[in-house]
């Protein structure tokens, strides 16, 4: 905001190339917002505003910029000032660049990575994508629980600096293993000769280096902490997830599910930014599925042409009762879709969500049911437009109604969690592949109730 | 998880009466795992295992319970019970829970409140609903900046209790106007004789008592903190938000938007707890729209019937035609929605958005149309389904193909910025919205094609 609001100004200061200016309106600005204004400019500025940066705040704002301007605005720097940054940005945000850069470039930077900082990194990295590993960072300080309140204050003051949080202080026995988290403000409010074992109540939350980034969101959610301890498998205390990387996670999770449900691959990038080809890439596969599956309703269709020949009056409601199914699905797969993620049913409560489905689509479906009878009789007293037998096709209409959706929200709600239960992402049974699904059944159900009602009259 | 498992053993002792054992088990828990087994309880067991927790930790236990089954406890305390819980809790807990209290019973609840917690709790409930001042606790600790190290940390020690987070430390001048913010880190890293000002640099970010809660949403993500102070119009300190009731109302949003996507109005409860009939209503709505929305495809089939009748196989294809337009253009609303709504996109960008999904639609389509072609010849060199005038039928479904899938992508991305600019929802726009769109003006395209190509032949 600030930064669209000021950019015609910092421009012409980087084009008269008045850094001392520029330098005092910078200022008073904090790293986020210069981050923001960084983004705006072309290329080849960013790095002239870059360099004019004091160092104390170069990296911080570095941190806040998305990985791709990161990686161009490395491109431009030299050696030894890509060199600062990589060893002096925070483990996590480190890790979260390195991924995506290319395999080539990645160990050019490792090498500009002092012996230290690029165990650290190698050691992030080799987590798999989306574990906690990949997420957490290496700077905590952990303290023993025989010293006094006052030694640990001594400690902090001593081995504080570049440590990511000190609102929460680990305690770890003689061989690095997790026994308690206590929270800074107590050292704070407790007598300084009290022992840190006074304070412990060996209730602590940690994470594993190897569980699901999804976990820490749930986690996190859960226990309403600012950070979480990570442990490897026999307890050694090895990093924290802090909330602010989760809050991203959890955005990118929403992001990815409510893109899976309009049918569309997660995009790795923003609308704005992802290359047009590679976007319809994404697009592309998921619409060609549905449209084979689709393109079973012409043989459905094909299958009753004969009866449609003899009353093409049916075919005029075929959009009516397909659309009015896969809406009805689309509903339901939504809301179990989104409880299932928010934990709010599981797979277990099936025989519920199934029970709660049927009389939800009966009462749906007859609520349509009526509006479009409602609909035929109107119009054929206005002008007999559907023939001297308009009953029984508004019936054949209303009760393929009924059918039709009870169809759809039973379908849409059962297939996220078959899914779910053979190991598949629920999310995949997006809105559109209920709606194809239900479009091909529901043309089953309405020429059959048609045969079922219309024979020896209409066909 | 850990209560489910427990849960039968936890029951034994419940019925049996065993309170000390029961107190024995649920000392090693934490509170946020005490709240999951209460509410997994049935109502009259609860209040028994809620009353034999220690008072130091039920009020915790009863903060992360939610607010149905916070309410349904209270009714079963007695007044000394609840008057303590209430006294107890942290203002930004209590608001949600006294939100949702009817108005009698808030009454009686805000009398058991002593003088102090009733003040705050009047001043944050008359705060508009989705606005900062809701979720803002008054619990943090204000210094003033000629204070030393020293005296500030004396000033904590003294002070810091039932403090929400201590985090953070808030600097206001004599006006209790907020100059600046400081993270208790620096003050544990920094000589105890240093001033306050020592440490300051002016850079703060805030937010307003009135500012949408989507806001803080948008500021926390942007600025990766834990706490963010609030002020009034003039700049006066009055609370903080802290990032775990961010956390909330981020999931809360995503929540909303993801069930607009279904054409579902946003649900005020979980699936699971959500009264059946009440779930109905939030999906009647739409679906009776939508349906009333279709009904137009019955007219626009309509005023095709005698083209229809003369070609019946052009009816065989109207499914696949308009559920093609309608899942391309629900990718499109989609994508633009949540671009909307992450600020990747904003109105302005509407050339841009449409300039992308005009191409994209084109190629998309033409995907789609050559896989109907081959579809068509394919099953006409078998079975000879289509007749002698295969191949212009062929061409007919392929540029209508084109033409509807183009619209498609067009309406689902142009809709959602139109609405934001009329000053409505973009989420408003969901999927089965734009496909019931689609399908009318997309059944216009196909046959106005079929008129033009069939004319002579077919028609």
């Amino acid at each position: 905001m600030l930064g669209q609001i000021l950019q015609p100004e910092i421009k012409d200061l980087i084009n008269s190339r008045d850094f001392s200016s520029l330098k005092e309106v910078l200022d008073d600005w904090t790293p986020a917002d210069i981050a923001d204004l960084l983004s705006d400019l072309p290329d080849h500025e960013q790095a002239i505003l870059f360099r004019i940066l004091p160092k104390d705040i170069a990296t911080d704002t570095f941190e806040y910029l998305d990985v791709d301007v990161q990686l161009s605005l490395l491109k431009a720097l030299g050696n030894e000032e890509v060199a600062f940054i990589l060893n002096d940005m925070s483990p996590d945000d480190r890790t979260a660049m390195l991924e995506e850069v290319p395999a080539s470039i990645l160990k050019q930077m490792m090498n500009l990575l002092s012996v230290k900082e690029r165990h650290v990194a190698q050691s992030l990295l080799g987590y798999p994508e989306n574990s906690v590993g990949r997420l957490m960072t290496p700077d905590y300080l952990a303290i023993r629980e025989d010293w006094t309140v006052q030694e640990v204050l001594d400690y902090i003051r001593k081995h504080g600096k570049d440590i990511e949080t000190l609102n929460i202080i680990y305690i770890t026995n003689e061989k690095g293993k997790l026994i308690d988290d206590i929270r800074i403000g107590e050292f704070l409010l407790a007598p300084l000769e009290l022992n840190v074992n006074d304070l412990m109540d060996g209730n602590f939350t940690y994470l594993q280096v190897f569980d699901d980034q999804e976990k820490a969101v749930e986690v996190f959610k859960k226990y309403d902490r600012i950070a979480i301890p990570v442990t490897d498998s026999s307890g050694i205390l090895v990093g924290i997830v802090t909330v602010d990387d989760v809050l991203d996670v959890a955005e990118e999770e929403a992001t990815e599910d409510f893109q899976k449900l309009g049918a569309v691959e997660a995009l790795e990038d923003s609308y704005a930014a992802i290359p047009l080809l590679q976007m319809i890439k994404k697009r592309a596969g998921w619409l060609s599925v549905l449209f084979v599956g689709e393109l079973f309703t012409a043989s459905a269709m094909g299958f009753f042409e004969h009866e449609i020949s003899k009353a093409v009056v049916l075919a005029l409601f075929v959009p009516l009762i397909i659309s009015s199914g896969g809406n009805s699905g689309s509903q339901a797969a939504t809301l179990v879709i989104r409880a299932l993620s928010l934990g709010e049913v599981t797979i277990r409560d099936w025989y519920f969500v199934m029970k709660r489905e049927i009389i939800s689509g009966l009462i749906l479906g007859t609520i349509l049911a009526i509006l479009g009878f409602l609909r035929i009789t109107l119009w054929q007293n206005f002008s007999g437009i559907y023939g001297p037998h308009w009953l029984p096709i508004a019936f054949t209409v209303s009760f393929a109604l009924v059918g039709v959706v009870m169809w759809g929200t039973l379908m849409g709600s059962m297939l996220p969690l078959g899914l779910k239960k053979i190991g598949f992402d629920p999310a995949a049974s997006s809105a559109p592949f209920v709606a194809t699904l239900v479009d091909v059944t529901g043309l089953m159900i309405y020429f059959s109730i048609a045969l079922l009602l219309l024979k020896g009259t209409l066909l």
